[in-house]
């Protein structure tokens, strides 16, 4: 089955030299992750978690760009047919299709010449082009947008949760941002539509922010009403807490602690003191214990002041919306007040320890420096870097083959912190937060501690 | 607690004298209506269609009409608590509150002074006035309105297959309207809210149309974005057929059924046999066996032609959105060729014994002629208004209590009919359609045969 | 030449029983109204204020409305050419055709049964029912009305001041209302749309507000973008007021003395002391002399408190749209304080005597009481009386007709105010106020002192 | 007085990085530019083409560019002070405003390392770019616009006429774009407004393309909606005919034969024969022999082919919009069997000869060569550039000082073309379409015959 598809959105407005860019890269390097891209839009509402699966069942599948008089042409050829009602491909993926496109294939030529070792100024300014151009900021729209954290794979009770604080959030006008993928990222948007529903808000955002290599593992629910494919991990971090006025942090896996230590910290650097950025962290009862460990975590390796940056409410879903509400009013009065757009938090500083790309191979995995007298902002984002590799690990193809080939990874550092992290990732291993229930999860990686 | 409230939509325009009106009718015995329905649509998503139960609950609630130099305010007194978010009232009940006000008291005076045994154009008239005047007509709007009747009370199967079809409509652009209570009157709509999401349809319309008898047994689900109350269940009935370009029956009760032999009645008419207008019975597998009965009832009892006006899909929700969709098509020619409006059937014939209002009191039920020789209309105006009395005496509560003061209708008849209808109504009561569930039902009639 | 139109807005929502009681009204006494009103509206832009040339161009023209399944049409024969493009009604035009409809066919239906001696609340009803109904309320727009009056002869200087006027108003987001003709009434909106047009604002209003009897000697310019005929020129002089947020006062006519005593009338009653409602006398350089003698008139007949409801402001258009954007907040400041809309001057009280139509028959001019004594507001009432015939005397073809045949109405009061109108009248024909120049103007009246 | 202002549209969303661009932009020799163009739109609605009298006046003006947190600011000092009301921007110039800091500033950076000798590829792609980056291209829109050229200075009935035909192309629906100074570039927006006005069109645009060293002679009348300003004249060309679905010549100078030629030229490339691409000159009564004159020079020169490719209606503005809406229809369809963009014709094919900018210095002009047996699109392509320094040596401030310095400049050429391109030149000097009245024109050429 072939299917010709026009982009929609600002893809259909390109120069003949513009779809020429786009054919090059097309037959670049670029196209594998341009076709499991696609691929991965195009299967949205999968139930799996496992990429090579989607890629195996649809090794048939392929997308071609077609240059056309008035500008480009996508060709489908053996699409999943749940994307096509009646022969027509269903709008909301057309619009994902295109976004692919745009992300993948079009923005990257923006940057081809660019130094791959980046300023922190260029790095910015890139996380912002991508956003800008991807239309996501909006000035004259109310700047309510709250960035959901948390696992993709939670259990029944704890996903019935993340719907009911979106419920919660959605009724009070906010809008929604997360990963995209399914489990707690899917949740509170789902949550979220009926409380903008009730409120006869027909505007309600929901905007899922990906990356390339995590895409066909959590691809976007069909919710999501703007998806932007950030080029790497550290981009869309960035993305996340430039665009957000609040963020929640639900139970979840690696990738979830990744984020948290990731906005901690950049909001530890004293030049962020000031900073007004709400972060709840929160679950139903069954997860109070999840918070616990947590939060004591951070509090043994990382100290107070970390602590002091969230709040944790248990089985609150009001409260959590109630407090994020009132919290939004002085994020803009802050933002007023430093002269800051309303819409994107310009002033928050982030050290290029947390914008570098980290590149998760067996030796920059085993190099990782974990010591207790290192500056917490160091330890904190090399802490990130081992979950952000362990997310890799686990389901991230190239990575997962890498695994496959090498053995786990082998994480070393100061015992103490070593043997708290260990009980941390068992825990979440025990509750089922790497992988999609269903299969047996063999851990990525080894905790070896220093032999102090 | 007290709550004040300034209507939306057009009741925020009123003059003193409309004020002084609406004060009026206030205090008058339209009242106890007023505050009724007002409390269904405050409660909304309440989970039982016991009327009784809910008035005692909320007995203590109050609201009256106050004026103010600007127009009207509504003070609530002693509300449910779940219209509110943050001590502010949700949107969609503010809007569907002000629907009450307008259909039950401001529409009501207009036409005070009207002849209670109305002509059939004046009783056309006024259907078409009360619609237009709540705004449902929107000549510029595509026309592709597909009304779902079908019971409050169904099983979970029969329930996801409502919002599965509803699904298949909304993907294909098509707006929902029901009798806008709960169960198959809910799940059309929530299946459609996906459907329309998916394809980026953010002008979804869910038309509720109900009657006050019956909106607090069913009220308003909170998908319901046009509300309007029709005064009784006659100009209901007609507002639905002539709003919808095809109909859809779901698994039901005796509500069902009389919304179906009220469209059949009216499609047998002679003058009606050009029309067109598309009927799907559709339900799951496990629904097969009530739609041959309900097929053969009407078979034996109304012949061949009646049963030629539906089509039956058993378990193929894709098949009902597309049936629906093409015949559509043909409506529209139809009316084009005629010259009738695309939105509002004007030339369908609606004979007087469809649209006068009939009151199931004893007497009338006892004295409803069912006889195999009669003319074929009006046999099925006389059944369905059997039908019409057995919910009045299942679910309204005025006649609820008549039915416990003077125990069940009488329903007597030719015994060949009489004989099927009670196999009918008893399969009915067999699979719990009458009432919801954790309730006994007490039958409130009794099938009486003619010569016995 | 033939041409079918279907009508726009709500007229294209019509039951068959509306559309049976139009055709009846337009068989009746009626149509003669509704066809040169129609005509009118049709010979847009025409240079003309004689009615009766105007009749005599077009008495081959004619209307009627015709039945359809759908609703109405119109059908047109040989209408004015200018009024189409390429064989298709200019759309601007088919509004108006479609308003004059609406305001004399349809809404006179809704008040055939109506006591003809109306009450003063339902009189007013009956204007708010009417501006409502042409949907001119928009509570949700901003409040920020002018209502221009002012002649529909007057001089090129006159004529530019006005258009500089209205854009100035224009650059300050202000909307405009007129009478709807041309001189004061077209000047104000034209320069309007300027102003609009820089400030980049496309939803400006240009309301008409005119009356059966004048609306072809004064036919709405092509500008108006919302036109309502208003029964008689009492409902028409209360709609002004009541919508406005503030007055300018051109120099005009007798007409526009009308207007002026109207609103002074009832704001010199106590029970508007506290009301705000700026009003503005305002012409350029040439036109100061005109406004000296209209104030000093008013000084001797009504006093200082009359004189002190306005302000005079000689050639300075920016100060005229300063001092009214600036007063506009005091206005909503009053309404907010007594609960009153922000779009509909409801407080203002306004006497019968302003109310009741006033037919300007030969016995009912003769027999007006205009004494010194006199209560001030009755006074300032038979006064507005007096020129409210002469306006008729001038231009409305059936009191045009009357003239001729029984010879000039003969106006007699108190000997100081007969001199003093006489005075005043006198200066506007010496002025060329009372008809468009190019015809010699033959007084339609003769004052009469009383005592002689 | 200074006035700080936030720029509007896309230029409120700007990266840290690119706001310093901007600033150094700002502070290079583009400044001048900047600068200069600010003022001109600033200048709106000045009645002179004397650019270096305007910077004279307002020689105290200065911008300058702000970096702010959330962005950029412009800081104006001594502007003109009829471009605010009441203290503040009008909205339409803060647009202009920003559209010059878009185009001259910030699209400047993005092609800052490319080669200035472009390919005709680039060079497309660059016209393209910059016409997307001002949102001019709406492929939602219907596709109709009209080019209208024409001079700057014409008299008044010309200019009573270019009005006429914007009105009659506004009745139907048509859009205009002009090189948006006044004369013939300002009628035709003036017209249309009321044309659309009429027809309830509140979406008209009115697209202004200059340049900059055009912009102060011509500045952006204030009807211009959409203002881009392009880089050079060849670009400002390309834009042109790319953007337009037909074309109108009004009677002009230098500059209009100048944009004649060089459709002319583009239009007789063979690649081109099946373009679709209606052209009209037109002109009242009056103008009648200056169609002629024009005629006869392309006859004699480019021969019959060329003639064919336009259509002269005198004297008839329904007729003119009657032809090219009828053409209209054949463009589109042609796009459509082509494949090609309704609203941006990329199949037509325009050689580097016409789109390598051409810089009018003595040396360049004196060696154009213009000779009978050349082919003829060179032919056409050096005529073209003929006239374009005229421009150039008339208005353009750099060009106007080489001329004061160095005399006129020297064209010579064939002795046939040189006689009638001297008649030509000497009429547009006699009918005062070089420069606006008021001024004596001293011609900026002497027109030398080869000694043959």
């Amino acid at each position: 089955m072939q299917y010709d598809l026009n982009p929609v959105g600002e893809m259909r407005l390109l120069s003949p030299l513009e779809v020429e860019q786009l054919q090059q890269s097309a037959n670049s390097e670029l196209y594998q992750l341009y076709r499991n891209c696609s691929l991965a839009v195009l299967n949205v509402g999968s139930d799996t978690d496992d990429a090579e699966a989607i890629y195996q069942r649809y090794r048939n599948f392929d997308i071609q760009v077609l240059k056309r008089e008035r500008g480009v042409k996508l060709n489908l050829v053996n699409p999943p047919k749940h994307a096509f009602v009646d022969g027509k491909i269903i709008r909301g993926i057309a619009e994902q299709l295109s976004a692919v496109l745009r992300d993948i294939l079009f923005i990257s030529n923006r940057y081809m010449c660019m130094p791959s070792a980046q300023s922190s100024n260029l790095a910015t300014h890139i996380v912002f082009d991508i956003i800008r151009n991807a239309n996501v900021i909006k000035p004259d729209a109310e700047p309510n947008l709250i960035t959901c954290w948390g696992g993709h794979s939670i259990n029944d009770i704890e996903y019935k949760y993340t719907k009911e604080v979106g419920y919660q959030l959605g009724l009070r006008g906010i809008n929604i941002c997360t990963g995209c993928g399914p489990g707690a990222m899917k949740g509170p948007m789902k949550g979220a539509t009926f409380g903008h529903a009730k409120q006869r808000n027909y505007q309600g955002r929901y905007i899922g922010l990906t990356e390339p290599s995590i895409i066909a593992a959590e691809p976007p629910n069909p919710i999501v009403n703007e998806l932007v494919i950030m080029p790497d991990i550290e981009k869309r971090l960035e993305a996340f807490v430039r665009l957000s006025h609040g963020l929640i942090i639900f139970p979840g896996g690696a990738g979830t602690a990744e984020e948290l230590l990731f906005v901690l910290g950049i909001l530890l650097n004293p030049a962020n003191r000031q900073q007004k950025l709400p972060i709840v962290l929160t679950g139903p009862k069954q997860s109070e214990q999840y918070f616990r460990e947590l939060d004591e975590f951070i509090g043994k390796n990382l100290g107070p002041q970390a602590q002091s940056l969230y709040t944790i409410i248990i089985d609150n879903e009001r409260e959590v919306a109630q407090y994020l509400q009132s919290k939004i009013a002085s994020v803009i009065n802050y933002r007023k007040a430093v002269g800051d757009a309303y819409h994107y938090n310009w002033s928050l500083h982030i050290e290029e320890e947390f914008q570098q790309p980290f590149e998760p191979n067996h030796d920059n995995m085993a190099s990782l420096k974990i010591e207790k007298n290192m500056p917490v902002g160091e330890l904190t984002a090399n802490l990130r870097r081992v979950f952000s590799g362990i997310v890799a690990g686990n389901v991230k193809p190239d990575w997962v083959k890498q695994i496959r080939e090498k053995g786990p990874y082998q994480i070393s550092g100061n015992k103490e912190i070593m043997t708290d992290m260990d009980n941390l990732l068992s825990s979440f291993v025990k509750q089922q937060r790497m992988k999609l229930p269903g299969s047996k999860y063999v851990p990525c990686y080894q905790i070896v501690s220093d032999n102090e």
